[in-house]
């Protein structure tokens, strides 16, 4: 009957246990290994990551794809058998483009030059990371050269994270983005959040997290959440979830570092099983992931409903904060203030640290810049979209991971996300009128079900734009509700008093 | 000059990689991984260990092989290069008997088996059991048939653990052991041990027992230590050694148990850099690497000379030992006290245990016992060998994992360690007739190097036998020393009272 497409996904679920388990060592690397194990793991995921794509890129799948054609070609456009085909077949062509000894030499390298990262970081020594980055963005240059593009070479790295998007879609969309949030930074008052700043106990912190991560819908067993120095989510399958946060022990941030990350966990957690162990056991693209994040982060997690269930119980955790008020609270945590780190910055700021981080990819890559002058240019960018001086490369150029490890075009799927999470979102709250009242009743499950029912379960079936598309009635990437949205926001907060001196927090009250 | 080895050395590299990574995956299932991740993670390792298996018995590993003979001819034996193309022929020539299929299989089984054993020892239910031993019984069997042998179907399992060993000699050690560990057993005296158990807090246990481990010799940021339900030790290069272990709130066995596994991790940790992926970064056998587990577990560990440096910390850890004197303290870990559990057994009865499992295990592959017997069997047996009475078969025929993943001809590799560990403990006293002093002062480095530069170093270029011969001149596993050794310490201790009637701390003392 389907001999192909049944031979077909045999050999694409061994490609995907060879990937799932590059997940395991890349996550035990960046969560569990000794620092000395670096070279061997960089060994072991050449190896892995060589061999998966030898498999995958095989003569012998492009048969099956060729055999597997016609006994899917009347089933519907959805269904999982037809879109395994036709999303594998794309896959494939594209990843036979690269030759696996460049494929090889960049996973190796991205292993050395992440590892000289974390050390140039911890000294903010860019000048010891350069021959790093160096030579990633060599091996960049390289694989670009694999493609065929039209307006950029930026464009085949951007199309790894966000497959059909070109660059100047993204620009398009900035070119929106750009003057309209530095307005909205320039109009947002200033607002007293002094009470977050303190003395959190990391434990506390800990266990505030797991607390709400236990109802926000995962099954019981099918996640764990461990420190790391900078969070992020992996998943083994849709059952072995790894969230990762970090506890500072002065501010309350890894609540929300947490919510982001198990927003990316019940996207994975989300997937069908019938899609496991294929190349479609996954999200559509990095800013439709990034949508969810910033959902669970921000939309949820900054508003005022969650808060009317969960600020009690986090008084209770922290008694610092029993005297201020929800209203206090909610204004503090939904501020816009310009600052160096983008993992730190504020929903309105976020995306100009992006579009910052895309206008000097795109540069890179085109060889537009010298790469020893990227500090310079970075403190001189960040006066200007910003308003603010770099004291230093660790909280310059220095403070992201990306670029460590050749990670080039990752960056503007960040601020896609912040805009598509609000063309869902619209939708959501269609679907679920009463969902300020389960906000405030402390009951996620309905959120999260509906974003799994609609959103989640679909994986890789469909493109980022037919999935936007299937959700909202329309596959344009359209920044009016995130602007929207963000214009509520600043217009929420308190007025700047007259004279811009800071209030004092009695008349914030 | 050498392109076959290269291209050998290349081969078996990736295989290794692999494997290392397969070891990454089990780590993290049985460390890590949410309960909810287990199905997914056998398809993983399933596909892991196929795809390895594959690369490692190609017909081209075959002609590569053919090829470097005539290239290290001229190198001597123990050479890297020659080394690995010994034993790397032995390898590939013992896994190509074995078919794929059959070995699949056995993979499957195994992995059902362990889990049925979880649930059967939980419930005490050897019947719920059964059919799984039966099924991994067969399938050992059939994996029997596709060797030779000349005394015992069951020298073909226990080669895979103790290369060259065959039936007979085991059977002639054990032949000398038992009834001189019988004698020891009766003649040991009571001694009191009461202050061993109590309350002991697990952090605390913990953070000594990495105090300790920060002194044998292992480089720093090579090696983690974690919690897990059964303790043991894996690496995934000799600079990633990756040791569990256990803590009851109740015990101090945390001590030993880490102590023993510290033996196995400073053994992968003193591979020789040169033998890192490839068939020779390995102990030559699981009997060599379990002498040097019991070597820091007991020869180290439950020295006297050992305490005189680490009693007092131990002491100030625990106040509750202040009124335990040395002399009371070094007796009570040394006392010899039959039981029905192998992995607390102490030192004296330990090796009782191992040689009743492997007379079972020769029973069972040779068919002349009935598993359905195995309980009552075991009984029996338990009070003939050690004179106690088996109460469920939890704490009898279900106690170990060893045969619910078809481990069998594994166990008695545990005794000839202790048997081994005394044959090189005489050895490394005639090199360093200070040992002694430097236990006392704590500096455990002279011993692990002299153990790094004499044996770990070696890794498997030199069979078992060839390696006992380097060290100890002869390559006869030899009974006399460890009995010797036992002899001594059972002589050592208190001699019973002649009513039989355990005596009062205050009278020990």
């Amino acid at each position: 009957m389907a001999a192909a497409l049944d031979e077909l996904r045999t050999r694409l679920a061994e490609v995907s246990d060879l990937s799932r388990a590059a997940g395991v060592l890349g996550w035990d690397q960046r969560v569990t290994m000794p620092p000395r194990g670096t070279e061997s793991r960089a060994e072991q995921l050449s190896t892995i990551g060589r061999i998966a794509h030898e498999r995958f890129t095989d003569d012998e799948i492009g048969r099956l794809l060729d055999a597997a054609e016609p006994e899917v070609e009347s089933l519907p456009y959805d269904s999982d058998g037809r879109s395994l085909v036709r999303v594998t077949r794309r896959d494939w062509e594209k990843a036979r483009r690269v030759p696996s000894e460049l494929r090889a030499e960049m996973t190796l390298q991205a292993a050395r030059g992440h590892h000289a990262w974390v050390e140039a970081r911890r000294t903010s020594d860019f000048a010891s990371f350069l021959p790093y980055l160096r030579t990633n963005v060599e091996l960049k240059r390289r694989y670009v050269e694999c493609f065929e593009w039209s307006d950029s070479p930026y464009t085949p790295l951007l199309d790894d994270y966000e497959p059909g998007m070109v660059t100047s879609e993204v620009q398009e969309v900035f070119a929106t983005l750009r003057p309209a949030l530095t307005e909205l930074v320039a109009a947002a008052p200033e607002v007293d959040a002094s009470f977050l700043s303190g003395d959190f106990a990391p434990e506390a912190q800990r266990a505030f997290a797991e607390r709400i991560l236990a109802t926000m819908g995962f099954e019981e067993g099918s996640w764990r959440l461990d420190p790391t120095a900078h969070p992020f989510c992996t998943s083994f399958s849709n059952r072995d979830v790894r969230l990762t946060t970090r506890y500072q022990p002065d501010d309350l941030e890894s609540i929300w570092s947490t919510l982001h990350e198990a927003g990316h966990g019940l996207y994975a957690h989300g997937i069908a099983d019938s899609l496991l162990r294929s190349p479609l056991g996954a999200a559509p693209s990095l800013g439709v992931n990034e949508s969810q994040s910033r959902t669970w982060e921000n939309l949820v997690g900054r508003s005022r409903s969650f808060w009317e269930h969960w600020y009690e119980p986090l008084q209770e955790t922290f008694p610092r904060l029993r005297d201020v008020d929800l209203d206090r609270f909610v204004r503090a945590i939904n501020r816009a203030e310009p600052g160096l780190i983008r993992v730190d910055a504020d929903e309105t700021t976020y995306s100009l640290h992006i579009i910052l981080r895309f206008e000097l990819e795109q540069e890179i890559v085109e060889g537009t810049v010298a790469l020893e002058d990227l500090p310079e240019i970075w403190s001189a960018r960040m006066r200007e979209f910003l308003g603010i001086d770099v004291p230093d490369d660790a909280r310059g150029v220095l403070q992201d991971v990306h670029w460590s490890g050749g990670g080039i075009g990752y960056f503007p799927t960040y601020a896609l996300g912040n805009v598509i999470s609000l063309q869902i979102w619209d939708v959501v709250r269609q679907a679920l009128p009463d969902l300020d009242a389960q906000l405030e009743a402390g009951d996620l499950e309905p959120l999260s079900g509906w974003l799994r029912d609609n959103l989640y379960s679909l994986g890789r079936k469909l493109t980022p734009k037919e999935t936007i598309e299937r959700l909202t009635g329309s596959p344009t990437i359209d920044p009016a509700p995130y602007l929207a949205y963000l214009g509520d926001k600043v217009a929420s907060l308190e007025s700047r008093s007259p004279s811009g001196i800071r209030q004092e927090p009695s008349a914030t009250a």
